[in-house]
């Protein structure tokens, strides 16, 4: 509640006086740059920087079962501190893509679907499995097209995420479609069945908050809007 | 590179004259209460708010494989508006937690381990499986304490996501952990190995968009940190 009060009238807007909120911490900071640190050279274990790429060794790699929308990989490891070996579970997938689809007067095409594994229904972006060889943009075109049967004037990349670095191999691009109008009916597979849904931008951040949209995947993409840099 | 430079030096911060950015449409626009409208009632199908959520009728459900952190399970729907029958598959896990650990000087414990996904190192924040019947706070407090040998003087909920509402059941909380101080060494378990990397708050923009930081979980919990309300 207070959230989504303070997120709708200006949130990340920096206030002077307001030093005790972490957040200010992040974007209230004077730059500093980020050289050649990269490597992530401070550290408290103090010379231990290439330790850690030298932990694992992959002694051996097998698919155990296909899933039509991912694959299950074994990997068996040694883990190089101890000698011990140790196997960890893999999910494969092509690459994921998704939009936020931006009218021109300021509303976000937002879809909503009945989502399996939650067994609810789900207020999203659009978005969907990048084709094998189908360029990332052009998959964000085609999954809005077909999905709400709108396009875009142009397309960019907001950024790009692992969906999960711990156990999933695939990369989620995140994109923003500006100037989108409704350019004929959607292209439903035999089994999509969704509700367009157009909502004003400024109602994202509560949409959140409330839960309304919990779609990590969706969240990460307008974090990419939020942090867009201006433009010339 | 334009990204970095803006978010560091307060991308947030609201600008007049910059209303061609989509970014001012969310956190620009003046508040428009988000009322009894909760069930998207805005639809361009006009009158099918109910239908999506009767779409699917569940017909079947079985375990088909266990891989420790993570259980298949294959569900089979009828999809009402055609009659056919489908199969879907659900990745069943326990609940995640991570956590945002801040010291008293602007600093984030964040830390560095092989990630056998995407077999390469991941700069993330602590976080793990809650234990069944563990409270989601105490499962931060623990991964804190577990993963880094720091503790927290308060600790508080960011918010929550839904890691894949398409194909998996679980919740991923995401907490804030303030007055973080190094109280011991770690504890890992015999597979862990962990290193410790303490930065400026205001370095996280840079970093996720250097995709150094490319966990779509942790961006999350930055997204909820960046528009965590002002404190009274």
């Amino acid at each position: 509640m207070p959230l989504g009060k303070a997120a709708a009238s200006g949130i990340f807007a920096r206030q002077p006086g307001a030093a005790r909120n972490p957040r200010d911490l992040i974007f209230g900071w004077p730059k500093k740059r980020f050289s050649s640190e990269r490597g992530c050279t401070h550290t408290e274990a103090g010379g231990k920087s290439h330790v850690i790429e030298k932990a694992w060794t992959l002694l051996n790699s097998r698919e155990v079962s296909d899933h039509r929308i991912f694959r299950i990989r074994d990997d068996v490891y040694r883990f190089e501190p101890s000698g011990r070996e140790r196997d960890f579970v893999v999910i494969q997938s092509p690459d994921w893509v998704n939009v936020i689809p931006l009218t021109d007067d300021g509303q976000v095409v937002l879809i909503r679907q009945y989502r399996h594994g939650i067994r609810s229904v789900s207020l999203e972006i659009p978005g969907g499995i990048i084709d094998h060889g189908e360029p990332p943009d052009s998959a964000a075109i085609r999954e809005l097209r077909e999905e709400t049967g709108y396009t875009a004037e142009r397309v960019r990349l907001l950024g790009r995420v692992r969906p999960n670095p711990a156990i999933q191999d695939n990369y989620q691009y995140c994109y923003l479609a500006e100037g989108c109008r409704k350019a004929g009916d959607p292209h439903w597979d035999p089994f999509e069945h969704i509700e367009i849904v157009p909502r004003p931008l400024a109602d994202i951040p509560e949409l959140i908050r409330s839960e309304e949209i919990c779609n990590a995947l969706v969240i990460n993409a307008f974090y990419f809007l939020a942090t867009l840099p201006r433009q010339a």
